[in-house]
């Protein structure tokens, strides 16, 4: 689904920008996800596809794989955290995904990935470090440049949140084609700056163990394989946000837009709203990349 | 602004139909009442606005108007019942609105505005007994009827919600042009469903005082003079929702939409939800009027 771009008055009033606001949260599956996980499952081949998917997220690609793989047919099985929000665990059952929760702490994802795949010939679809899933992604950045020059607007930076990196990635990769003038920034949670620390750096940095955020979807503990070179090639920089901006962005998101956007994918607006990024004056696309949060989590960041 | 229009499967699938959203809330104002307010003031002559304008509104209206006024640099006092949503109360001030509150009990809003009016040369702009409102309102409807049309829809019933009428006024009469086969039917809240009896009374018929409602934006107690002709000449009939249903609309709204309904605005969803219409295997245009809720009382109708 093409999701609209606008802009808001209040919006811009609070940000001392025009800001241009992409509402990822209404692609299906309720954010970009969807946009990769078709890409990569249209393209498998029919052997493929009668061997199943099997992919490992924090929730929204579950949600992507779970909703792609039932249109096509295909059995999907999914990892998921065993901390993940219920909305994003239930939703994968719901769209017909095989759910599998794992421990954060003491397993690894992509080794009992491989190994279901090892099993059952299942092809891996995973989050963000395979370029048919980047280039899924990509679409979101495309789609910006193509509206906002619709609009007649000159897109002087534009903000994604960052995991993996694959949103990222993509979108600076459509935008440097399109609108080279566009500083691309990456933008992560305190704690889990490990792109920003490596595009400063120049080499994949790691968080420290220990950390907690808010943003569930925004937890890797380092850039991927696929993603990092890309965006250290592309990328302006990155920064990072608290929860309690996090929270305040969602507030005026809830307040003044009318969507509903989870933790992870209102960084970019909660980074300009504390200003990590000199956005003062300038057009500014923001991508709200997603809305999977469960009900009790996002009343408590709205104030309610 | 225009508004887009677009499905989800999940939606379409709790409803047993082809739902085409009209999101409102994504309006300047979060509410279709922008468009009304924008045409009525747009058509003010510079004597008129020197003037003023006074309006009466349970919140949607007076959001609407003080922005327009501010955009224009037009005084606007705004009547607003002392039970109104925080929300709407604050949001209106905040826009350069002043807000006076009336007892809903024990005052008339009209005779308060009437009054003012005479005493400051404002021009009154009601919520729905004007023309221009209606025809603003309409806009809806217009862009609907498009909308499904490049999507290559049909639109076998459009609902929308009704409190005076000015909204489900305008978008009939768009849509009996530009979509004739359409049935449009007027939704309402249990107990407030004054528009529906007259419908199919054939003569304006009043509501039970002491009723109560989630809905706060649907409270009127009798159809409007200017309205109700339109609606008997357009509407397929009128239909009513109770709270429960309304809650249960608003959590299907949150959990698949991503988007912040208000109890009024998600009435039309509601009433398919419900199956208060034969929606089943129908296309089905449904707008959603409005986002404007308090934080609390949104978090418990989703329940968070």
């Amino acid at each position: 689904m093409r999701t609209p771009l606008f802009e808001n008055t209040a919006v811009n009033a609070a940000c001392g920008a025009r800001i241009l606001i992409k509402p990822e949260m209404l692609q299906h599956t309720g954010s970009f996800k969807f946009r990769g996980a078709s890409n990569r499952v249209a393209l498998m081949s029919t052997t493929e596809r009668a061997g199943g998917i099997v992919a490992w997220s924090s929730g929204n690609h579950a949600l992507a794989i779970s909703a792609v793989a039932a249109r096509h047919g295909i059995k999907a099985t999914i990892l998921m955290p065993s901390d993940a929000p219920r909305a994003k665990v239930e939703g994968a059952e719901r769209l017909g995904g095989t759910v599998r929760l794992y421990d954060r702490a003491t397993e690894v994802r992509e080794e009992i990935g491989a190994d279901i795949a090892a099993r059952t010939r299942a092809v891996i679809i995973p989050p963000y470090d395979d370029p048919q899933v980047i280039a899924g992604q990509g679409t979101v950045g495309l789609e910006l440049a193509e509206q906002a020059a619709a609009l007649g607007a000159s897109l002087d930076m534009a903000l994604l949140a960052c995991s993996g990196g694959g949103l990222v990635a993509g979108a600076a990769t459509a935008l440097k084609a399109r609108s080279p003038a566009t500083q691309v920034y990456s933008v992560e949670p305190a704690g889990f700056d490990d792109t920003a620390r490596s595009l400063a750096s120049g080499r994949p940095e790691r968080n420290a163990p220990g950390a907690a955020t808010l943003c569930d979807a925004l937890m890797v503990p380092t850039p991927g394989l696929l993603t990092f070179p890309i965006n250290r090639a592309l990328l302006a920089g990155g920064v990072a946000v608290s929860d309690d901006e996090v929270k305040a962005a969602m507030r005026l998101v809830y307040d003044t837009l009318k969507l509903v956007v989870e933790p992870g994918g209102v960084t970019p607006l909660a980074a300009v709203l504390a200003g990590k990024v000199d956005a003062r004056g300038k057009t500014v696309g923001v991508v709200l990349s997603g809305g999977n949060v469960d009900p009790g989590t996002y009343a408590a960041c709205i104030g309610a």
